[in-house]
């Protein structure tokens, strides 16, 4: 571990794991001594949403993932069997590595856990899909707002839209996406930063009446917490990571399990290296 | 048809489809009025190679192109028995708008052919796979001239480099070069210019000595012609769609049907639209 986490058991705060690599926040999460959502630690990183299917639908779901780049961007497939994401993250186990886990089964979420050890099957496989944890940074550094990181739990407004995925063998559903609310003057900017990041979803696939892409009140979130609009700003809305959970729902997968909200696999990518 | 290629039947010459839509291109193919390699035609649109195999394989393919994505940058993969790329070309038919396919089995080739009518089964899924006849366009565009162009012929230099793919699942094998004489003031230029485009390769794989990479002999091409640097030229190295063939070869798979040596799918998608 790095100085950053120290060799002392115990819990960490975020401004601890700040700094921290990867490999650093695995290690804690792995040892309990994180168990919250993971915005903002190992700055610089990449980070990534979770979702394991049966090899029976792992074609369905690269396939899917491949049609609907902007939600389902890959970073990693591991190998049937093999917990380790070895080109992402040598070393780590998916199974344990992740501070949060949902359950869902036959398109209903019916657990949430701290880890899926005995979950685990040989026929599984995890498929590690960009997160827009990481474009929070890439936008903060551009000296653009980001409301959700005004409170410590840094829930960001999640919606299900009425845009539709391309569908890929027996998965279908709609596009799931995240709502920032950015100062009209700064909506260009946002816009051309985040397109060169195609891991962390990429371009805005909407901008502006949130009615347009058939979500009637913003202040009604289906994930995560409503982030007031203020004078002057605009609804900028991203393709989001949880998308894959609404296609289990949508499409009643029998059995697929993610990270839990927020609570996300922390990558040894470089997010800069990752830049188109 | 277009103005171009004219209402007449007969034989079509290079300038006529030069500026032609895709759509053009793949009519006068599937009317047998081309049948040549497809380099310069349709200009401004991507070009892709093919590889059909059978749905017990093309979750390794596809797992195998999202790790390899520079030989094997994916267009579109159609619907398992479906011969129409609805999303990059609707209303073609991958069975017959070729102008040449090539049929390996159990890893060697074993027929070149006109047309895939009477092979085409249900359980068929076709990769359509980014091509660097794309990337000619747009390094010609910039003052970089492309050597393999002053022939009619348009035959590029294609090696196997000892540079490995990442393996997947019962896949594995050696990336495919194409290697350009690029003026040494200009690699720079090429590199910038190239890596925007992902979907055409994107930027070399190396620069420089060949026997880096494990080619002994310039002159020795395994594909295609050699095409001599000339003076103040030094050799790049893009990687190049032929890779699934080199890959059906290495790992011995049982049915892969590809495009024959420069005679591409040409699809209705704008390469600028590509840039990233």
């Amino acid at each position: 571990m790095s100085a950053a986490t120290g060799t002392q058991p115990g819990p960490l705060t975020r401004a601890d794991l700040a700094a921290a690599t990867g490999a650093d926040v695995r290690e804690a999460v792995r040892a309990g001594r994180w168990t919250r959502a993971t915005h903002g630690l190992a700055r610089g990183r990449v980070q990534a949403n979770l979702a394991i299917v049966p090899e029976a639908y792992a074609y369905d779901f690269l396939l899917f993932a491949q049609r609907n780049p902007k939600p389902c961007p890959i970073i990693e497939v591991t190998d049937t069997g093999d917990p380790e994401p070895r080109h992402c993250a040598p070393g780590a186990d998916i199974r344990t590595d992740l501070p949060g886990y949902r359950v869902f089964r036959d398109g209903r979420m019916v657990e949430e856990r701290r880890d899926i050890k005995d979950l685990w099957r040989r026929d599984h496989v995890a498929f590690l899909v960009g997160c827009s944890n990481s474009m929070d940074e890439v936008l903060e550094s551009a000296g653009i707002p980001q409301r959700h990181l005004e409170q410590e739990d840094g829930r960001i407004s999640v919606y299900t839209s009425s845009i539709p995925c391309r569908p890929a063998g027996r998965l279908h559903g709609p596009v799931v996406v995240t709502m920032r609310p950015i100062p009209a003057h700064r909506v260009e900017d946002a816009y051309a930063i985040t397109r060169r990041y195609p891991l962390a979803h990429g371009a805005p696939v909407h901008v502006g009446p949130a009615a347009e892409i058939g979500i009637p009140d913003l202040s009604k979130v289906e994930w995560g917490r409503f982030n007031p609009l203020r004078d002057g700003e605009v609804p900028v809305f991203w393709a989001c990571g949880v998308t894959p959970q609404a296609i289990a729902i949508a499409a009643g997968v029998p059995e697929m399990i993610t990270h839990a909200a927020g609570h996300m696999f922390v990558t040894d990518l470089q997010l800069a290296e990752t830049r188109s």
